[in-house]
């Protein structure tokens, strides 16, 4: 539907049904009468980014994430979108997957689309790509160079993770460690690992990726390879959520016989039993944060600072023993 | 970034860019070459956008589902959006939160923003609005009248929970029922009913909604009110798992003492322990077709049938007793 067919039902040319919306210049007053007529009868809604497009700008902003089944990213991203939906914009989303080439497609496909501002959550895309793109940008649980960023601290976390395991007497903590070309889930697991380091304990290390998938199978090696392990720490809520069930199937006590701490406080962590203990990262927040940023940046406003950096905290459930026992 | 500014730094009218990006017309070869340069120096991308809405066509599909935190919904939007990357299309993402302005509000802007079809998992929006939006659609998860849609078998679905209950040898039952407005619930537990009705045990029915907080809430009064519950049924995954986690802290054991039975066969079900027996929807396989169907109609290709049926199967876990125990 466009205004050439408002125009071919009610007989007139496409210009003069442009005057007839925009109001202006003449139109005669039985021709403004048909052409409203025809917009009624074709139920056409003028069309917002038509002219939205003659002025260089839609209400269209571009989100990229890693993937959206993992449950870190649906709450980011309804931080984003209920920022955006109340300022009237509207999100084109992707998932990248990690994969360069995806990262880049959509970042391009988005921009052809002529969205007026991005959000991205990336990993392979460099510095070069990203501010050559002309266009507003945030990151958002990334950090690439001086571009604009909105993220928690993740050293922060990270530290916190590790002092409350050492808090409640662990001798034997295996990190379990995510993909570490992911800037957030590097800097936790480098953190955790510097705090045990200098303390008088014994440190495993074993690798995962972020998936349920993943996970599960991880969660059967950590305990084969390190069954002494009485501290775990996890890279996010879903490892430990499957670190936690393998546990409980393979008999042993939580938190008595080994404690677990996840990352992130993703909604299901509260729902598991026994409920997770974990470093919370204020997802929702963080997405929505970095949406305010992106229109102050669009609209030109004066941003405070081109970085927003949330804090981290620990959230005691019962997968920790607590403190004094 | 607009044609605009290409011409403004060319030295040209915005037609002779048009003309040279779309190699149409006659321009002087040196014109051409100081385009292109000023493309180059800008970084412009050819707006898809701007000349697809000259043709009438983006590449834009509009998808509005009740809540993207809700774990059932990001798998059916990765199915949507994988088929649609495949074949260029993006996708513009809102959440109607179950609320008819937001869902008619997600609808309009949509179409203004020239999307070329959508397709819609809403609950209060109805016939005559959608069918005079004049824009190819399908539902998705819901059926609306003769609009083309893509679901699974709630009832069959339905009646299989309660019928894999009674194999067990389940006395009392509890369903505990989703929001009666959204149809598949709805659907699914009437089917659940009927079954149980005719059978020879007693039935309880408890109200939820499905969310994560609203069924720790009823997870507890569940116990509560029906103490002799010896099987259960949910209205999805999450109900279930609070159920499950909250029969555990009361020391009741499962399925020893009670069974349960959730539905959708979201990611999380596998990753609890004890591992959730649920009924399987394909969740993926139903955002994937959706997408499809709704390309075939942009293309104007027949249809072989305007809806797409999905079959329900039983998933056994181990909230189940296994059939001769």
């Amino acid at each position: 539907m466009s205004i050439r067919d408002v125009a071919k039902e009610a007989g007139v040319s496409p210009a003069t049904v442009s005057r007839v919306l925009n109001n202006s210049g003449y139109v005669h007053e039985d021709t403004r009468k048909a052409v409203l007529q025809a917009v009624k009868k074709l139920n056409y809604k003028p069309n917002e980014v038509a002219r939205s497009l003659y002025k260089g700008k839609s209400k269209l902003i571009g989100l990229v994430l890693p993937d959206i089944t993992n449950p870190f990213f649906p709450e980011l991203a309804r931080g984003v979108e209920d920022y955006l939906q109340k300022k009237g914009y509207r999100l084109l989303l992707g998932n990248g997957d990690g994969k360069q080439q995806k990262e880049i497609d959509y970042l391009d496909t988005f921009v052809q689309h002529n969205v007026v501002g991005i959000i991205a959550s990336v990993d392979n895309v460099d510095y070069d790509f990203l501010s050559n793109m002309n266009i507003p940008i945030v990151m958002l649980d990334r950090i690439v160079k001086d571009l604009p960023a909105v993220y928690s601290d993740q050293f922060q976390g990270g530290s916190l993770a590790a002092e409350k395991l050492l808090e409640r007497g662990c001798k034997e903590i295996t990190l379990v460690r995510g993909p570490m070309n992911i800037h957030p889930v590097y800097e936790r697991f480098q953190a955790s690992l510097a705090v045990l380091q200098e303390a008088n304990v014994k440190v495993n290390k074993i690798d995962s990726n972020l998936s349920f998938n993943g996970a599960k199978c991880r969660a059967k090696e950590l305990f084969e390879k390190y069954p002494d392990s009485d501290g775990i720490i996890a890279c996010n809520d879903i490892v430990a959520v499957a670190i936690l069930h393998e546990a409980l199937r393979r008999g042993r006590k939580v938190p008595e016989d080994v404690q677990i701490i996840g990352f992130d406080d993703i909604s299901i962590s509260e729902l598991v039993y026994p409920g997770l203990s974990t470093i919370h990262q204020p997802i929702y927040q963080m997405g929505s944060k970095a949406a305010e940023l992106l229109l102050k940046e669009i609209h030109n406003e004066k941003l405070d600072s081109k970085r927003y950096k949330f804090s981290c905290s620990f959230v005691e459930r019962e997968t920790t023993k607590k403190v004094g026992d």
